[in-house]
């Protein structure tokens, strides 16, 4: 892979993701020799997925070059390439471009969606893990709409305006309560020659409540929220199938759509080499201890979603979320140089900063340690953790001006079709 | 096409590029049916695609739904189509999603790449006319340095890291400006393990000046401006082919290189029913007379690039820039009610407001009737005016922030991977 063998020991990090780069900062001025993997040349804002989806924000500003993350930091590489599989006994990744050598390994290779399985609903819905995945999503959407313009049958047209969520975690959540918005604020314009009142949005949870790792006050709001934006949420409803057209539950009801978007879980992003059945726990994540060591070895460490962790708090693991893995990160960077100047290790403590979702427009739950609160000023608050957490004083200048222009004008510009989704799938 | 039928005679429009829109908003008030068709849902501000591949604008920036141009206008109707043929004898345009009749015809199908007939150089070159080919480019650029990364061969090092650039005009001048100043300000940092020296950025014209179509003064100064800034000028030099691998010219000069962005010509993207040979002129453009009535038709009128109007100072036609095509859809608009009305028309008399390029950084040249400067007034010149152009308040802002931000960190942060543009192309 052309990177020259220094006297420093080197550290090899799979994924730029929120734990892979929060390592990276920590390492920039260690003696040691970092060579950071991604499938992408850029880090991913992933909690603003939903809004490249759905036209508020532009893809470019949820993401950043992870060579300009590292571009001031010596002794840094950055490889764009899919690792295939991990040889521990050499010490070995092997990639797309070649293998490379490694002191020490550290997994944060993130989490992927779970379909569960079922091969019909990975065919026909969409996910929103990617900015890829978003922007298909977000074509989709429009192409509907074109759609259903020119169908003179009902049931078809009124299947390409409902929109079925499926997963009622923040990801699902905060979806529909933009699609809600766009429905109510833009379609009647767009499309005067439709009749939008058609369109349905359906969010269908599993689960007895939305939001599930959240407080019971937050659940109910964030239900309130969603009903008073016209948003249909269904509870205890379990998906079965999805062929294309129907969506099947566990119970009678069944949705005819078009559109069906599955936020309904994730699951570890493992590689071939360090998943033996005894290292993998719940939800496929790599069994780690309190340093983020990958049970059985030494120099082999996993952060972020794709570690499983268990504390008294969470004895399923820390949540998939942001907070753990940047905090991860960053202790595994100290960890590693205390390893390195051959000192005791710390273990890993989680602090739970606590969760949020937006549902829309001044409509937000927030759960801290002490204080939960809902509604405007939830959604300030919202808003400013999410510009504060951005890479990037560009990104955060452009997303904060989005934002203001779409809560002024009721509007997001973004509802582009710059590669149709329909088109490249139809053959 | 499930468009009601009314008492309004109905107008449609073939292209929502520069002339389409001007001649939309010009008829927006006005008793006509207006039916705008497009293959995209968005208006493309085509100046400033050679930011987009180059990583200084978002793509989203310099793009605006159509429907939300027309969203206030009564009686009028967008459909997302591409249009096959012209039945002019039953008044009926063919499209991929069913016919239409009109009452009158409006072509502003713009223009497309010309190859002039080398299907090897358009398999393996580069165009830059629409948002995805130039979103296509910057990935192709980003890949590039990627793989030069992971070469041993120097040869193909090289290659990966040479940029010929055929076509002297404004496209291929402003691309050229903007891959030096990368080269300059940003892979030297992204890059540090790869000697980014040897990066080299030809461009290519057949004419004895770079912008042919400006004065002699701008021509010399943009030429210098890009010598200054490490391009290689190569004049009087025509390319004869592209196999993907080597260029090859009418004379001994020959490059090897992995990215040819083609800029050297567009034609007329003419529509079939509408292109029999007596119909064509120069360029492949459809020839119209002072009202921009097809030759032969009343009720069949062609605008903006893909019209061809001689006029005493261009004889060989207007120009295939923004300005002849918003005034001639301006224009169109006017007669389109004084036919209506039953009332003369007006004959179109093109006002030359001038040209200008940018080359880079402080750097444009402009060329006003009476006044012709190139410098760092011509720069902010050409930004004002460019700005002013855009479509849409937020594009506006956006592109402003950006161009500050760039400006004072030398800098382009949309140097991203999207949608990767070699792994689509290897199969």
């Amino acid at each position: 892979m052309n990177i020259p063998k220094t006297s420093f020991p080197r550290i090899v990090i799979i994924g730029g993701g929120f734990a892979g780069i929060a390592l990276a900062k920590k390492l920039s001025k260690q003696e040691v020799q970092v060579i950071l993997l991604d499938k992408n040349n850029y880090h991913t804002f992933q909690p603003l997925l939903y809004q490249v989806s759905t036209g508020g924000l532009e893809p470019d500003s949820i993401a950043y070059p992870i060579r300009k993350i590292l571009k001031d930091f010596p002794n840094f590489y950055f490889r764009l390439a899919n690792v295939e599989s991990i040889n521990h006994q050499d010490k070995l990744v092997n990639t797309n471009i070649g293998e490379l050598n490694f002191d020490y390994l550290v997994i944060a290779s993130g989490s992927q969606t779970n379909y569960y399985g079922n091969s019909e609903i990975k065919k026909h819905s969409m996910a929103m893990k990617t900015i890829p995945q978003s922007l298909n999503l977000r074509s989709l959407i429009l192409e509907n709409f074109e759609d259903a313009l020119l169908t003179p049958d009902l049931n078809e047209r009124n299947a390409l305006m409902n929109f079925v969520i499926v997963g009622g975690g923040p990801t699902g959540v905060e979806l529909a309560g933009a699609l809600a918005e766009i429905k109510k604020g833009i379609l009647p314009k767009d499309y005067p020659d439709l009749d939008t009142r058609l369109a349905q949005i359906h969010i269908v949870q599993g689960e007895n409540r939305l939001l599930y790792g959240m407080s019971n006050k937050s659940s109910e709001k964030a239900e309130k929220f969603l009903e008073k934006l016209g948003v249909h949420v269904w509870k205890n409803l379990r998906v079965t199938n999805y062929d294309g057209t129907t969506v099947t539950t566990n119970s009678d009801v069944s949705f005819e759509t078009a559109t069906v978007v599955w936020a309904a879980g994730v699951k570890g992003a493992t590689i071939n080499g360090i998943d033996a059945k005894d290292l993998i726990g719940p939800g496929n994540r790599i069994m780690v201890n309190e340093f983020n060591q990958v049970k059985g070895f030494s120099d082999i460490f996993a952060i972020g979603d794709i570690a499983f962790m268990k504390t008294k708090k969470f004895p399923n693991g820390l949540p998939m979320v942001a907070q753990p893995a940047i905090q991860q990160g960053r202790l595994l960077g100290e960890n590693l140089i205390r390893i390195v100047k051959k000192k005791p290790l710390k273990s890993f403590v989680y602090k739970d900063k606590g969760s949020m979702a937006t549902i829309g427009r001044n409509k937000a739950v927030v759960d801290l340690k002490k204080f939960k609160f809902q509604g405007v000023f939830a959604w300030y608050v919202w808003m400013f953790v999410h510009l504060f957490f951005i890479i990037g004083f560009r990104n955060r200048i452009i997303v904060f001006i989005n934002w203001v222009y779409n809560y002024i004008r009721f509007d997001r510009e973004a509802r582009l079709i710059i590669r149709p989704y329909k088109k490249s799938h139809k053959s």
